[in-house]
């Protein structure tokens, strides 16, 4: 292997260390709201900035690197690793707001067992390991199973929404707390969307084709 | 000029018209929203179609431009480009999921005049403005006074919350009312955090120092 090939091994590693510290984050996230664990709710927020400091290390490798590129689809490693180092902060940030409203949640009784919720986050999950797998092996069969997944778990919340508009009406003394599920409904939601454009970068990467804004997503 | 320069300065109008189109987005999806005009949100929608378009075009461009790029200056440049379209391509996204709650607001009697929504949308817009103009002409105090401004759209955003919280629990006939006004105010929070992103890349762009993460932003 060139001293180029080198680094640009090492910058993948590091990209796959981000996704585990965000896949910790978010898995800890969930179970703080699950277990009603307040101390491992805040150390969401710790993960985080260790997050956010790991994307300025891949950026900074990113233009590095780019500098130095000879080949187009070096180019677009380097793009993409850009792009997915994003993708993957604001995992992050959705695992602190999961963990903050887990935090005010645990300060009223629980309002009943959750099971969408830790569904939702293992769809989630699922969804942007099978993505970064694909971005790191070049398997885009992999990388195209996630995009449709995406839809599920869009209705998945859209579902858990209505049912908890529906309980804030039937029960007013719930809407703190049906806020707040809703809120975590909707950062998992989110985490879905990132998992989903790791995935079209992978299948961009590999096949040089831009997959993005097919087939009339919903917003 | 040589044709590399040429190549570039034409990026950066693409990246403008794609920045027009966002803002014209926004502005209409508020507009359907305070004049309750059913068709004006329904045109967002294609407004962002139009958007997700030009994101591509940019991306390409860019991937075209990076394999020639002489200088880290214009590696820069380019990287930033296309980071900035992302963010522009989420602003054409909010920009819809107002107009979308808008269409479902006008369904019901109005639930009071729309005061804050209107001022949190020209503060996102403001910055959104401030944040491009610095990266086309390279003011970074320009750029950096946008920074803190994300802090007040963020306090704007929670006092709403809260307020629309407390409405729904005297009067849960309002619920549903309520939270599409919620969604609305979060997705002018989240305009105005793209406005800081793009702000703070045209500060990374000009002065090469990361400035992302400081001061412990909120989430």
């Amino acid at each position: 292997m060139s001293h180029f090939e080198i680094e640009l091994a090492a910058l993948k590693e590091r990209l796959l260390l981000m996704a585990s510290r965000a896949e910790a984050a978010v898995n800890n996230a969930i179970k703080a709201l699950v277990e009603r664990d307040d101390d491992l709710a805040r150390r969401v927020k710790e993960e985080d900035d260790a997050i956010d400091q790991l994307e300025q290390q891949v950026d900074a490798a990113c233009i590095a690197l780019l500098a130095k590129a000879p080949l187009a689809t070096q180019l677009r490693l380097i793009t993409s690793a850009m792009k997915i180092s994003r993708d993957l902060e604001r995992v992050g940030d959705e695992a602190t707001t999961i963990a903050r409203r887990s935090l005010e949640l645990s300060q009223e009784p629980q309002l009943k067992a959750y099971v969408d919720i830790p569904r939702m986050a293992t769809m989630a999950m699922a969804m942007l390991n099978d993505a970064l797998g694909a971005f790191v092996t070049g398997d885009t069969a992999r990388a195209r199973s996630v995009i449709p997944r995406d839809k599920e778990v869009d209705q998945l919340n859209k579902q858990l929404y209505r049912e908890l508009a529906s309980f804030m009406i039937e029960k007013p003394t719930t809407i703190t707390r049906c806020l707040n599920l809703m809120a975590i409904s909707k950062a998992l939601e989110r985490i879905a969307d990132h998992a989903k454009n790791v995935a079209e970068d992978a299948v961009f990467l590999y096949e040089a084709r831009d997959i993005r804004h097919l087939g009339g997503g919903e917003h």
